[in-house]
């Protein structure tokens, strides 16, 4: 990183860049915000640093809204997958993989936030297990690597009971442990097929969550209308709790196997209560709408999930290729639609992970990423290899010219 | 291609390869052929040119099982996509598109053969527009193509109604004449749903193919019963007219939406009559289960579809990725799955369109890809991007060290 251009306090000017639409751009980062778009000509002034963005696009810092930071082969030899296709199993056979392979979540978490650094990702959402295997190691480990990355990546940590928490006894203590060593978020996992009892799974969860004053994010799995049924028990208690915005249904498959009726009607009931949802956009599999979402009101946003993961191998870390990964899943070919998908990426992903201060407005945080590419669009279908990423106001990857 | 080596009729050794499985492998690539896995210590006579693979994988030459050589936007400024997602209606607006911008059938097919084979690809099957509008214009471009790449990418040119040939006057006769001037393959499209009469589109198919013995491929995106339907009526035609072996029916969305018995039924009706599939994965459709075909015994092959096209802009042209996407949508994670996945855009394929002398043993034609990765499976989860490509016995692009 010899290139990088850090103003220490002074202002960056960013030259000749281009708005997400095509439009000429020049922005001014000054205290780690972005302070004005007018062109400034006291570029040779001390404590002045001035980039040519070369008419790149010029988007807010990528948003990462759901991966899992601790566990990833990246930068590892070759693991063998050897899972069966049912979930219970892959979490038994993780538990294994991570005991044998002695996989250091830390080290691994900065390998997948440096990838995440390099194709523009300011912000990550990370589930990271806890269970009664590993106990508080990985949050530790991924603890650290937020540490490490301070200033570069933000790290939103989940405390995520992978193999879930009432069947396993004392791993609600330790994810009460998680959030008091600095977890941000509680997690939970499939009440009714892994934890067997979504009334008590949920009450649990919600319970921490409001002890703790914590966001709330849901891994959900469960199919139709078990799905469907968690899905109204996480609005119910959104509601009670006065948690509007602060809670996450992470994949919810089920919302795309309802028939219409029923999903119009569970729709509407998360847009009230202030459920948002989290796609990865699976292929062959059920999976929400993100245009039905959005038409309800219902917040939406984009994560890769696995990255060379310990399930399944798929995943390089650019939210730039997910995203046209959930484009092309629902069906979106238009120029608009594509331009208008880096939503789920940066302001709508934003809006669902309530991340404050966020965008490409006077008085946002200066965390930028610059793409080179004709139009936004293209950028989508042609991601561009080298991307300019900018942290409170300081270049912190990619190779100006 | 600065360093490519040709060895002009004389043999290629190549030393220091793996097999797909990983194991040691010495090649001696002779007249075009592979004629031996020995190592041989003449490597420095006259007339023995020796590569040293450096320890890569091993693959014979990937096979593209359908693309449309004549239409995409590669190598040219951004065009807005402004379609609907309607099959009839992105139809007509692609023949505006092609009389509006004049894209050159020629010039994009051998920006996208060049691209295929930078990605490995040595054999190519092509749909091409034969539309009242374009009459023969795109199958005269591609045969040119076709010639520019002779030697370096075997191209299978399938005439192709994509408007229909039985609502458009004249478009038989367009076709016939498509097949005098070097078409390979009769095309078909949607009997029913385009075409508006599936006894008489596949008589009409069927019959030109019968006159001037050449194979069939149908795009059948066809749903359910009537997808169903028609597949019967392609088997029908296929045995009564002994084509066994030589009919393909590429996408078959109907095979992802029928009920369980019907499937089986039908699956056994085309493995008997030899009718084989061709699927790109496409996210968020039914699709054929690549597993239960090839349960089934019916033939199975893989095509990236469109690369930059007038319908959808996704696509990089690239056979490895397209297959990750295949695998994905087919639920494979486990490594042995992953390996065995090659096949469908290498052996399997070979055997569904019919591509003679192909394969990884003495006597096949000397095409293959070599791959820098540790194992087969990673090569498709992480792409190699640089791949040492020979076709006919000579290096054709790649860069050895």
């Amino acid at each position: 990183m010899s290139d990088l251009i850090d103003p220490k306090g002074g202002a960056l000017v960013i030259a000749n860049a281009r708005t997400p639409n095509g439009m000429p751009l020049d922005l001014c980062l000054e205290g780690g915000l972005i302070s004005s778009f007018a062109p400034r000509d006291d570029q040779g002034s001390p404590g002045v640093e001035r980039l040519d963005a070369g008419g790149r696009i010029a988007l807010p810092g990528l948003i990462e809204a759901h991966t899992h930071l601790d566990k990833n082969f990246i930068g590892l030899p070759w693991v063998r997958n050897e899972t069966t296709s049912v979930r219970a199993e892959r979490i038994v056979n993780e538990r294994r993989l991570k005991r044998e392979l002695g996989v250091d979540a830390g080290l691994q978490a900065e390998r997948q936030l440096a990838l995440a650094l390099a194709h523009g990702t300011t912000h990550v959402r990370s589930h990271v297990d806890v269970d009664p295997e590993v106990g508080l190691e990985s949050i530790k480990g991924v603890i650290a690597a937020r540490e490490a990355f301070r200033g570069r990546v933000d790290v939103e940590i989940v405390a995520f009971p992978q193999s879930g928490c009432l069947v396993w006894p004392g791993v609600a203590a330790l994810m009460e442990e998680a959030l008091r060593l600095g977890a941000d978020v509680v997690g939970g996992i499939d009440p009714g097929t892994i934890d067997r009892d979504p009334v008590a799974h949920l009450d649990l969860v919600f319970g921490l969550a409001a002890r703790h004053g914590k966001p709330v994010d849901i891994h959900l799995h469960e199919p139709d209308e078990l799905g469907a049924f968690c899905l109204e028990l996480m609005a119910e208690r959104t509601r009670a709790l006065g948690m509007q915005g602060r809670v996450m249904a992470s994949h919810a498959y089920c919302l795309g196997a309802l028939p219409e009726k029923r999903l119009a009607t569970l729709l509407d009931t998360m847009a009230q209560a202030g459920v948002a949802v989290m796609t990865a956009g699976p292929p062959g599999m059920p999976a929400p709408s993100v245009q039905r979402l959005r038409a309800a009101g219902v917040g939406v946003c984009v994560g890769t999930d696995a990255v060379r993961g310990f399930f399944v191998p798929y995943g390089s870390g650019d939210m730039i290729e997910r995203l046209a990964r959930v484009t092309e899943r629902n069906g979106m070919s238009r120029d608009e639609d594509l331009e208008a998908a880096f939503g789920l990426i940066t302001t709508e992903s934003a809006a669902a992970l309530g991340v404050p201060d966020y965008g490409l407005h006077v008085g946002a945080k200066a965390d930028l990423v610059l793409l080179e590419a004709e139009t936004l669009a293209q950028a989508l279908i042609e991601p561009p290899r080298d991307r300019i990423v900018i942290k409170g106001g300081a270049i912190v990857a990619g190779t100006p010219a």
